[in-house]
């Protein structure tokens, strides 16, 4: 096998991303801003108490129904005996903590590669403080989801240390879920009859 | 057997939810609002690519560490192909919506057990949408987050249809992963050295 046939067979990669069509989807975004147009759905059926289960398969991006998922994804949430539950499931609010690690994550380790950084370890501990009389309606003047969220983050790369700092604080401002809490985001709660 | 003794044995129930416990639970909070004070925790580590893993176990709440997982439960995010993976698992920002579906129906089963509505079906159906020029950082003016989230709820009781509007408002506002979204909720991102 000739050294070019090796390289078409393996694309380039970093940090476990194909950077050819990395960059190729960045060049078809420059040219038609309507491919970054993506909608995200779930749905979830109560069992009882504080367990419920959501499916999540499709999705619209790129100009079309996603097809890649032959099988959906199914999640429960539960709560512990302390909030009346069974331990069926993480809680909603551990499960936000989950989507906020992995978004935090991926964009750091998507926009490390743009920038050529090769990332060696990264791992994250989260934490965020809540006052359940806000959920309870005991108290009014009680913020009601979390009052704060604390991401931790170890991470080993071939850069220095500022240009890491850089790049966590840039991750911070370009996350999705980060910007999803850390902003306002309107949501519509509608009775379907 | 007895009517008392069976009273005793079977808990007064109301939507799977133990009545006499979630009353001493409010009646307890409202006597030291500290036992409402909570602390949520997931760890997550990066793989590779768009591929990550969250343990989720330990909690603080009730005055003390929570002790009644002996299992954690773990959770693995992915991204489609189209988004530079292989569908390893649910992504963030789908993991997100699970979130919020999750806890707005808790949030109704819990207020309108506390009313005396019993429920006999729930379901939700949950949208977002968002402008992946945000997360790319190709076009400044894009929102990095959902632009907004739609809930769709589809719930049988018996109440009336009033009830059921001002039980889901009522929710709205009382959800914590609701308000943790549709409110800007501080997001620290530290790198811990």
């Amino acid at each position: 096998m000739t050294n070019q046939q090796t390289a078409k067979q393996q694309p380039i990669q970093l940090n476990g991303l194909n950077m050819e069509q990395l960059f190729q989807t960045l060049d078809a975004i420059k040219g038609d801003p309507s491919i970054a147009d993506f909608e995200f759905r779930a749905s979830n059926r109560w069992i009882s108490g504080g367990e419920n289960r959501s499916v999540i398969k499709e999705f619209y991006g790129a100009h079309c129904e996603d097809q890649s998922r032959t099988e959906a994804f199914v999640f429960s949430n539960g709560e512990p005996p302390v909030l009346l539950g069974n331990n069926e499931g993480a809680n909603p609010v551990e499960f936000l903590l989950h989507a906020l690690a992995g978004c935090v994550t991926t964009t750091t380790v998507l926009h490390a590669a743009a920038r050529g950084i090769r990332i060696q370890e990264l791992s994250t501990e989260l934490d965020g403080q809540m006052d359940l009389q806000g959920l309870l309606a005991l108290d009014d003047s009680a913020p009601i989801g979390y009052k704060q969220i604390r991401i931790r983050m170890s991470i080993k790369a071939d850069c220095s240390d500022e240009e890491l700092d850089e790049l966590l604080a840039f991750t911070r401002d370009h996350s999705p879920v980060c910007n999803t809490v850390c902003k306002p985001v309107p949501v519509t709660v509608e009775r379907v009859k």
